[in-house]
């Protein structure tokens, strides 16, 4: 490995980190409350130590695909480690660990929390807490690449490594113009959205808060009542369609930017991702339609929660742990899926579910012509060998991390509903699951180590799998 | 499709079936207890009309692997369908859904059972019910085989679609042959389980349908109390011992009966399943060491509980329900993962999930050296492209349908640790599954439609997925 490249790479984060809390500190320094102290603890020096590893020469040669995994995976622990400590330091917390799952759910954009009470936190805190989802939504690395140079073969490794889905897109040949597309389409959007939130009667601190939550698919709010506490069917509206955009495939906003049109509207993914939710939205209806009393009720009521797990964010309206068995049962499974490939949401993703279903069908059709040649096709173009192949394995990859993860999980003694749940929602990076870590319940039935666990699942998830066991691989195979 | 092939084939499975029944009127004629009228009024019309099918001349064309598949699925519908007609017509059953969910499990080896008291029924039935179990296990058209000659290619299909796991191997070159081998091997050994119960004291209607659950690896039993009832350490070891050595592939014993030692004990597979059988037994024991009231004891509970779930046998000597958590999640776990290709259990099988983890260390060895070619190898010779890929598309299938058979089942309202678990145990051909459907409970639960459903999913399973979905494939693909 290159060495040299990485440590370089790791100061040029931890820099970004430091300059990333600054927003946190003003808002600290603004209400007063004493927790600037703890952020100014964690600033400086992570800055210092950050800049020293900067000076670090860069050896001439060129980074490997396995130093990108390496750098996207360290990146991720390393601000989460360093993260946690203003959370951690305020109190609110009773331990760092505890301090530190909130922090990986934060930048995972998982919006799993271990508190009762969020608005008990500091304002400073509070707005970290909900600002990470917006910095991890998009991309840590993704962000690094926008404001330092790098040379594009180099920024194409951490891309793949970072950025979800099955086949890592570059939208312009040079990345860093990329990165700043990206950015820039996120912020605009970001920013429309505090807008509309202010115009409905939200406060300036929680629209900043809930729009990052939003934005990033995270799911933290700023109290227990969440987002039901603010009694308005606009917020509540504008929450279901701007959870559902951020969702979707950024490339398509790139193209609708370009005047493209047609293309954006014609990707298969797309389409699939709103008939998803627009029959899971009608099924739910139906079925929480004496719950919720009337079926006005139950369409506002479904169409945000089906918004917010499908684009595993999180939020909640009302306790969905009361509702129906199907519709639980329905929830879970929309989960899994997730929302598009290239979106801040987690999940499977809607393009890998594509394939695999359409894998499913074509080894049918192989099995009745076994002389014919059958392709997956996807928007029209044949899925290429390598992204099947690796599509399948990540599948079963799936399978099997999902099933470790809740046999480790069991240990604590919950049931198989809680542990498979919270599983579910920590590695598909979603937030509340079912039964004892419901809607309406947090993560704080856990043990300390348990939490360090899921925060693994969630890293893991968030980075798709690959990345976090590349760390614990060999170095046998080292070149 | 080769329509005359398929009616002709139909005759010979229906003329097998009423012959496979003769034992069973047998039984219900020295019982004398009024059921041998059920049996007589279903085996002379399927004698009758399997006979006039099988006088419809076949043409001279070949089978094709498309026609293999769908004799297999429509075989195992129909023999599920008629051999449920002696359960509903001597009573005990609600509805004729109810004894055809009894049916299926019998045939699937599922072993899950709508019934709180199988001693009530009459001992014709139960002997019935039982032996189903043997027959299932081997295979229906392995036994239709053996008997009634065919060209070599076609059975091949034929085999293909009904053997368990991820490669149909064929013993020696003929497969009629092989057939005759796997039932010689089969019968032997389940003649020498009868005479070991005997011999420890069972009784001999007991000790042939015990011997049929546990050859099988199906797990119907004989009264409420199950294999617990007869309160015998001797029973519970030696069924133990037999339910695993039924769920090892039975290539391994005709490399035995061959002398080829070596060959036979080098088996990857088999090494593999031995050590998840003792790992888990060790660790279940040590959780269940109070539970158990000594270690003596524990060893012995998680010794029968581990082989009969692992195998998919689902026989219980204790009420795992009541078990730790981390107990009852490593058994869901063993559920999934099953006994070892070409043996009678069900599940993914070992050899999958070898293959699968595999494939997953592989990929991680791939990304970190992009230039090198990574194989899979599976007793030290590398893993075919198809059977690498087929073995990821049924994970990834098996994945779809758990999900959307989870879904469905939902529609009763019942919890998700019952649903799920009941779809786990009914599409692994286990039997019990966890809380409504535990070992000490039945599937009466479940409204008669979704019992149908259930049906489906253990054949689903038991025939490995694709030739139950063949079955609805659009014929325009036909040739």
């Amino acid at each position: 490995m290159n060495k040299r490249i990485i440590v370089n790479f790791i100061g040029k984060i931890m820099v970004t980190e430091a300059i990333l809390m600054l927003p946190a500190l003003l808002v600290a320094l603004i209400y007063g409350e004493g927790d600037a102290k703890g952020f100014l603890v964690t600033i400086i020096p992570t800055a210092i130590i950050g800049l020293i590893l900067t000076f670090i020469k860069q050896s001439q040669k060129r980074m490997s695909s396995r130093d990108g995994y390496f750098i996207v995976a360290a990146a991720w622990i390393i601000i989460s480690l360093i993260g946690a400590f203003p959370l951690y330091l305020n109190g609110g917390f009773d331990s760092y660990w505890n301090a530190l799952f909130e922090m990986v759910s934060g930048f995972t954009t998982t919006g799993a929390s271990v508190l009762d009470r969020p608005e008990d936190l500091k304002h400073g805190v509070l707005f970290w807490r909900s600002f990470s989802h917006w910095i991890g939504g998009m991309g840590v690395l993704v962000f690094v690449m926008m404001v330092m140079p790098m040379e594009n073969d180099n920024s194409m490794h951490l891309v793949r490594a970072e950025v979800p889905g099955p086949t890592a897109g570059k939208l312009v040949p040079r990345m860093r113009t990329t990165s700043m597309i990206l950015y820039g389409i996120y912020t605009a959007m970001t920013m429309f959205l505090i807008v509309l939130l202010l115009f409905f009667g939200m406060n300036p601190f929680d629209s900043f808060c809930i729009a990052f939550g939003t934005a990033g698919t995270g799911g933290f709010g700023v109290s227990a009542a969440g987002i039901g506490g603010y009694n308005s069917l606009a917020i509540e509206i504008i929450l279901g369609i701007f959870m559902l955009l951020f969702g979707v495939n950024f490339n398509a906003y790139h193209l609708i930017l370009l005047k493209k049109y047609k293309e954006a509207f014609s990707s298969e993914e797309i389409k699939a991702y709103f008939w998803i939710v627009f029959v899971s939205v009608v099924a739910i209806a139906c079925n929480i339609v004496h719950f919720a009393g009337g079926i006005g009720n139950a369409f506002r009521q479904a169409f945000f929660q089906v918004s917010s797990i499908i684009t595993t964010t999180g939020f909640a309206t009302v306790d969905f742990e009361k509702w129906p068995e199907f519709s639980k049962h329905l929830l879970i499974l929309l989960m899994l899926i997730g929302a598009c490939a290239g979106s801040t949401g987690g999940g499977m993703k809607v393009s890998r579910v594509l394939i695999l279903v359409k894998s499913f069908v074509a080894e049918i059709r192989q099995t009745i012509n076994p002389k014919e040649i059958i392709t997956v096709r996807l928007n029209g173009k044949p899925v290429d060998r390598k992204t099947l192949s690796s599509t399948r394995i990540y599948a079963a990859s799936y399978l099997l991390l999902v099933c470790v993860f809740t046999l480790i999980v069991s240990l604590d003694g919950l049931d198989f509903t809680t542990n498979f749940s919270a599983v579910m929602a920590c590695f598909n990076n979603i937030g509340p699951g079912l039964h004892l870590v419901g809607p309406m319940s947090n993560f704080s039935v856990y043990s300390d180590w348990i939490q360090v666990v899921l925060s693994i699942a969630m890293l893991t998830g968030r980075l798709e799998i690959f990345p976090m066991f590349l760390l614990f691989a060999k170095s046998a195979h080292d070149r």
